[in-house]
């Protein structure tokens, strides 16, 4: 398991090459939530998610050689565009493979971060694997990684060194690489702190991986929340969040819609559905409040087309 | 016509009853239009608009009896709230007259924050003037008001104190208050800025007379920019527009939404279209970049109704 030597050595080679996201109060939200809240803004890091963190991590921890034959990973979309810019950062080339039907802004995204894209019908799992041995390339986990799950840990470090005061963090969860991360690298700063993790009822992989004792996979995962819908919990992940984190609730999708809209017409931050999980959890009074509360706004990967105007 | 000295007092005034907004970079927003742009995040202010500064200065400036008996105006919505919060931060007692058919937010807004709602069939403004005279209430303009125009200017210092090297400033103009302040704040102080104010074409008053030479009137004036359809561009707001404004450019609907969805899914700021004026005129290829171009980030009162999740 990573140590907490292992994040801030990670936070210092991330640092200067990602965004310091603020934190932020509101009024608003204290007043309608009845507590103290704090808003880690990462939606406004580099690609629109904290995603870059731990795939930037990462991909400065190849050797020269892996470096120079490049990475590969496989997404709906999400760390596609995540890793295509880390890679592009650290001077490493990156391929993605992702399916013909993903969301064509997506596959621009990757692109436009020069990225090689294959687009695959039918198994996405095998086709990545067979680029993979035969290019030679360095197959990099979206999430289920320690390397990756380390640069997630910065995050955790930010929040305590800007607010040392906080007594619980709301991360929101899909196969559990943020709130790993997170809960790694506060509670071995601050032990006392709680944890909890909050994710979609219909996209609930870590909440029955707890349930059962051992990572799990869903048949399928769908949710509003679409950067929630990891189908798997990772096996890293998971050993962490076992040891680490206080609790995972579930949330309903109305809730996650409600919340999104409450929060982006009090704070007027362009939130995910995902992002907005804390408050989902909030308003359906799944989770006290006491103390100062930090809330991680992971991402602001909005479909903007589904804004009406 | 104001001083710079009066503006100063105004922002004196203001200081620690209003936010001062962040001015924030997007080196995405620079790459897609080719210069250097920053942006005045002012959709963080109270309320969500700019609309406070030149409202609160006002109540500030009112007698002791005109405090104690209070303050009235007539809305469509937007400046409701914004009087109804600055009175409210001054303890003075408000009424707002709004139309049966005013968006519910809207009203409610306004109530929230105290003030007395006055719901009319028919004649608003002859409602209003019955109101204001009977009661003995201080009737107060949205933006054609000296003291509001003054209040307002109170953005444009922060402008250039927080990047003296602004060549150019855009602004989203609707009845002329916003633009009318800024302009004159930044001229009086560097009389080497460009100030250029943008309208909707469907809402084009200010455009109109400035180009009959006397504040116009339209018969009606709709756009999906709500904050900018102001069928009446206010008098003493013409005289600063026509002495200090060095242009002022029209855009399509269809430029106003694109600039909306753009400009929120590259900076994550949840931007109402009023706000996103000054992109649709650099989209509309309406508008030159040299040197650093501010751009006023105006207000983020969206409709988040309006987003299908």
């Amino acid at each position: 398991m990573p140590s907490l030597e292992d994040v801030r050595r990670a936070a210092a080679g991330l640092q200067g090459r990602i965004h310091r996201t603020p934190m932020l109060g509101s009024t608003a939200l204290d007043e309608i939530f009845g507590g103290r809240l704090t808003l880690k803004a990462e939606l406004f890091q580099k690609t629109g998610s904290f995603k870059v963190r731990g795939l930037l991590h990462k991909t400065l921890q190849l050797t020269p050689e892996e470096r120079e034959r490049g990475v590969i990973t496989v997404s709906a979309g999400n760390a596609a565009g995540a890793l295509a810019w880390a890679a592009r950062d650290a001077g490493v080339p990156a391929t993605v493979v992702m399916a013909k039907t993903a969301v064509p802004a997506k596959i621009d995204a990757a692109r436009a971060y020069g990225a090689q894209v294959e687009l695959v019908e039918g198994d996405l799992i095998a086709a990545y694997e067979s680029i993979r041995d035969e290019r030679k390339l360095t197959g990099v986990h979206p999430f289920d990684d320690l390397d990756v799950i380390t640069g997630h840990g910065s995050l955790g470090l930010e929040l305590l060194a800007d607010s040392p005061d906080i007594d619980t963090v709301l991360v929101p969860v899909g196969g559990g690489g943020l709130i790993s991360g997170v809960a790694l690298a506060v509670k071995l700063l601050k032990p006392t702190i709680r944890v909890i993790g909050i994710e979609p009822e219909t996209a609930d992989v870590v909440s029955r991986s707890l349930e059962a004792g051992s990572a799990q996979k869903l048949p399928t995962a769908k949710s509003v929340a679409d950067g929630l819908a990891a189908p798997v919990c990772g096996t890293h992940n998971f050993a962490i969040i076992q040891q680490y984190v206080d609790q995972v609730v579930r949330v309903s999708e109305a809730a996650l819609i409600e919340a999104t809209r409450l929060v982006m017409s009090r704070t007027k931050l362009a939130l995910e559905p995902a992002a907005a999980a804390p408050f989902a959890a909030l308003l359906e009074g799944k989770i006290e409040l006491h103390g100062l509360t930090a809330a991680v706004v992971s991402g602001g990967n909005l479909d903007v087309a589904k804004l009406n105007l």
